[in-house]
């Protein structure tokens, strides 16, 4: 929601003097994303986005996203790719900092996705894992199960600041998931944030995702996971069931699960919402009071996690579908 | 620099659902303006701006600023047009705040003006202040000298803790204001804030201004003063006398001043220099520490006062053009 990074007409033009693009039309910072700067570019040739990679993305991994983008847009899935300057880098620099163009991409998100929004959901990441395939590049998942405890390990007066006893109750879950996280499962390169709000629809269908800076190889029905707790969910906690099936109906459209898949949902989707109470929990002792970028409330998936350990079967509706 | 605001997809439905412009296409909250918050909007029929005015901008000021940003579009002055719904309204308004959609303007702001930008500046501002004659609405300028004495008194000792000694000088100064103010000279709209970053050049040359917010009936003299102080100070503080005879000139292409508007040059550019630092003495206080939203340093202005103060002659160089 905000811009960081800071950047002059004369920085721009000279960023632009390696690019066959023309000159600036137009150039303006916009909020979005949390991790990175970015600014809406026009030039004589078109319109694209600046992202410049502010310090909380590894600059060791860039390389990996923008040739993740540029091999998803060459493979049929819809989202931004990465513009190679006249030498064909992909990566390049402002201001000292890493940066990228990328193509611009039309389109709106969803605040409150329909179950309609849900099924289409599901069939794009399906849509994803099928342009994915082949990518030669790999990436660990440095935010997946076996990051949590040590994740949680300093947040324990956190935890409690949040809601007295939640320490002990997060530290239990954490030894379930360990215990019971599944192994073996098909793996591939997974989104892994695909939240309403990196997905832009048009006309109610879906026209493209973005934002691939947690993208890494790990299993892909942690995928569908993720995107369970992040569409899934009523705004009252309540876990809307029918878009749920719809979202994996929509995924199997393209991609039918394995039994060991679909068995696995429940324990994959209880740890997709630790991963993201994890973080936000840490970001929330560590912004400063009255920042303007608000973190995100690690509540939201407080009650998510609880709903996962109360009732795992809810997510087991695919047995019904 | 950042969006307070936050408009869902079903709101900016429901807003572009009483004009004639089509669906959204593309929705992006801006990181400009402090006042307000900007969203770039393509809707089926073009692009456009749509800005919420949070509460800084008084409620009641809005119809003057939108009309006249439609007289001066109307009148050859290339700025933002407010669009009009079905009904003919200019003001809307989302999640019960004030708001207005306005047409899109390409170009760049410059952030180190040459002396070139300057002539154009000058050139422009005497365009802007053809352009409103004839206006049939006025608002008092209720950051004018009047208002200074009263907004500094609560100020002394922020003004203690930025330089101490500071206090006794700045209200030196005001003394001096308040006894050698011009009056009579030749009043019109007056933009207020005619800063670099509110005005749009392309291939060097001016394109458009923005930013009404502050526009009030003043001396057209005073305008040129806070151009002055906005324009022509080189980074390290000094006056660049070249690109302020420039500026006078540009403008004087358009609008001959008169002998008692030249006179009164250096006191204006003295006095808009203390209108800058009283604001930005006072948000300086007011803003947490911490946000994402730096406050603007009124030690810049400080300066700028500390060079009118000590050689008011530095402004009269239209003398010598």
């Amino acid at each position: 929601m905000a811009v960081y990074t800071d950047i002059t007409d004369e920085e721009l033009a000279q960023l632009l003097a390696d690019f066959d693009l023309g000159g600036a039309i137009s150039f303006k910072g916009v909020a979005e994303g949390i991790e990175n700067s970015n600014f809406l570019l026009e030039t004589e040739r078109g319109r694209y986005f600046l992202t410049v990679y502010e310090k909380r993305v590894r600059r060791e991994d860039l390389p990996f996203f923008l040739e993740l983008m540029r091999w998803l847009a060459e493979h049929g899935f819809p989202c931004a790719t990465p513009i190679a300057d006249r030498e064909g880098r992909l990566l390049k620099e402002v201001r000292g900092k890493p940066c990228a163009l990328v193509s611009y991409l039309s389109g709106l998100s969803v605040r409150r996705p329909s179950v309609a929004h849900c099924r289409a959901a599901g069939e794009s990441l399906a849509l994803l894992h099928e342009a994915q395939q082949g990518f030669p590049m790999r990436r660990e998942n440095d935010l997946g199960q076996a990051a949590w405890a040590p994740m949680f390990a300093p947040l324990h007066e956190a935890a409690e600041g949040l809601k007295p006893g939640l320490a002990a109750v997060i530290q239990a879950d954490l030894d379930l998931l360990a215990a019971q996280w599944p192994k073996g499962l098909p793996e591939g390169v997974i989104h892994a944030d695909y939240f309403p709000d990196n997905v832009f629809f048009q006309a109610g269908r879906f026209a493209a995702a973005f934002d691939f800076y947690f993208a890494c190889t790990d299993a892909l029905a942690y995928d569908i996971a993720v995107a369970l707790n992040a569409w899934c969910f009523e705004p009252d906690g309540s876990f809307n069931v029918t878009a749920a099936r719809q979202l994996v109906a929509g995924y199997e459209t393209r991609r039918p699960l394995s039994d060991a898949e679909r068995q696995a949902l429940p324990i994959l989707a209880h740890g997709a919402a630790m991963r993201f109470f994890l973080t936000r929990l840490h970001d929330w002792g560590a912004t400063p009071e009255g920042a303007l970028v608000k973190p995100k409330d690690p509540l939201e998936y407080e009650r998510k996690l609880a709903v996962h350990r109360s009732s795992p079967d809810l997510v087991l509706f695919g047995r019904a579908a």
